[in-house]
């Protein structure tokens, strides 16, 4: 029953939401890891471009599980 | 015009969003409490199956007041 | 190529969401101040009544780049 | 000897003083339950009306012993 | 899917060990709870007597699920 | 019913207590910002002179709400 | 004009308020060092008897001028 | 004698102990990394299952030197 | 001798170091500032560009005091 | 019942255990000083030698009665 | 326009000063990775030997972009 | 093998870098401590006059090893 997971940051950026980064964000990281299993939002910040937002930053941890 | 608050802490689920895991946890505490105030994001994490968000997890901070 | 930001702490309040609170907060320091270039979520709550979300509240603080 | 304790958190909310705040939520605390051990400050803050301070509220986490 | 939890704050004291002092505490908890699904350790203390540790004091946060 | 507040950062410093600082501090700031809505204690510091407290010094963040 | 201080982290204990176990604390650092030039507050916590107040206890931290 | 160390973040999980966990996780990384040089808790909690502590979960961060 | 200072943040940038880009940041404030009387250095960040450090990024709070 | 605790912060180091990092710089702390009333614990870490765990260290803050 | 950083951990270690340790370990970084896109410093500590500092050693992130 | 340190917080202070306050400061600790093993650096803040950086403040711990 005994595991061990590994925890990296990625910020995800999206013209959309904060959501949609995070989103973005997981997708990546699932494309080159196998065993996503929780991510954490640890900061949330963003572009501001003519007085408007132009880009959603949004800091995670992603867990996935090692290899036994 | 003296009085005291409770504040309680829950984790809101949703397979939809954060702010669907919020209003449930809400939801759910207005069921059993009544005189409910306000409400702090502490934490936002979530579930990740199959390379995708299966779970929005809110922590929030409810406060309600308590009867004189 | 040196220059100097400025940031400022805003509450926005919105009834619809957190993204709609930041989204105002933005727009009204875009009213009198020119140069915003970043913005960072630095809480999120809001007021509950009726058992419902009636407000979302974001502390942001907005960075805008001071004349040379 | 071993026991345990359970923490709560309050907010007293008083027009006079933030210890008249940490006492007024100690008060209402020992109404209902017996045991109240010590508290902790966590937060000052309070309300303004009129340019002056109309009510000073103290967070506070109070912990009481559960009974054997 | 959806459901909510709510985190309760414990100290537990024993006169053994940290952990030991963490049992305690969720042991305490299981009597009158149940569905009790995790614990964090938010703050690890004790008291000294004698030049020795008289009491390890362990401060946990401890989620169990809300009825439907 | 949205609306926008701005935080500023003061420092109040008294001779009598802390409390006498925060209170001097929000007379300063509302003689020139109406709207004045809730302030938070920050940090709590002080000079010492002559091995006595020669000033109490009350770091606090105090909101307005900005003109529609 | 290079000088050091040294900082120690001192807890008053008062049966009257905060600041008067801030106060006591200065007092007894006072005794065996000279040069105290400030003090910051760290924590405010206290104990419970009998449902009230029962002691003040402010941790603080307090700096001297190291002599040349 | 300028070196660089990388330091990544793993979660052991173990049914005996955090001690255990933190072991299991450090004899993890072993296995693929060379050059470990020292680890730091950042955080301790657990599962809980039938009223038991199910799973011990410890957050670590493990440094090693990057070869030169 | 009761006075008030207000503080506020700023972000200074420099291509050559950290403590020009925080000399940077106070020269731009005591342009339209009188009175300022200390800093705080909050953030030390910066950007590279091909590998190499393009920018120092210093976040500060400075605080200046408030006339009579 | 007035009374002043000085707190210091010592690093015990161990090649057993936590615990016994721990044990270790309070034995050592009351060879010298006397009055130890009550540790926290602030920090966990530890060196890393071939692969295996090699000291775990306790940063610790000790209480200590000073005399009326 | 939307992207994806990962962020790392690095510790420079300098025998001049933080800002080379803070180089250095850029400096390394970009030996294996293209896109480094900016840094955030951590923790400033360093080691002492004979009564002089020996080390300067600075903790950083930085954050580099992930292809598409 | 096992040993405790003892860490002291000191205020260095330099008109000229923060890196010279932290040298000051190690410098004077030296003077009375042997065994100085590692510092930490915890705040930077400085005095400003005549519109300009009159002093560099450099908050650092300093540890060293207790006799056997």
């Amino acid at each position: 029953m005994d595991r061990v997971y590994k925890k990296i940051e990625l910020v995800g950026i999206s013209s959309k939401s904060f959501e949609d980064a995070v989103t973005h964000a997981i997708e990546k990281a699932s494309k080159t890891l196998h065993g996503l299993a929780w991510f954490e939002v640890v900061e949330q910040h963003g572009r501001i471009a003519d007085g408007k937002i132009a880009e959603f930053q949004a800091v995670i941890r992603v867990a996935f599980k090692l290899d036994d």
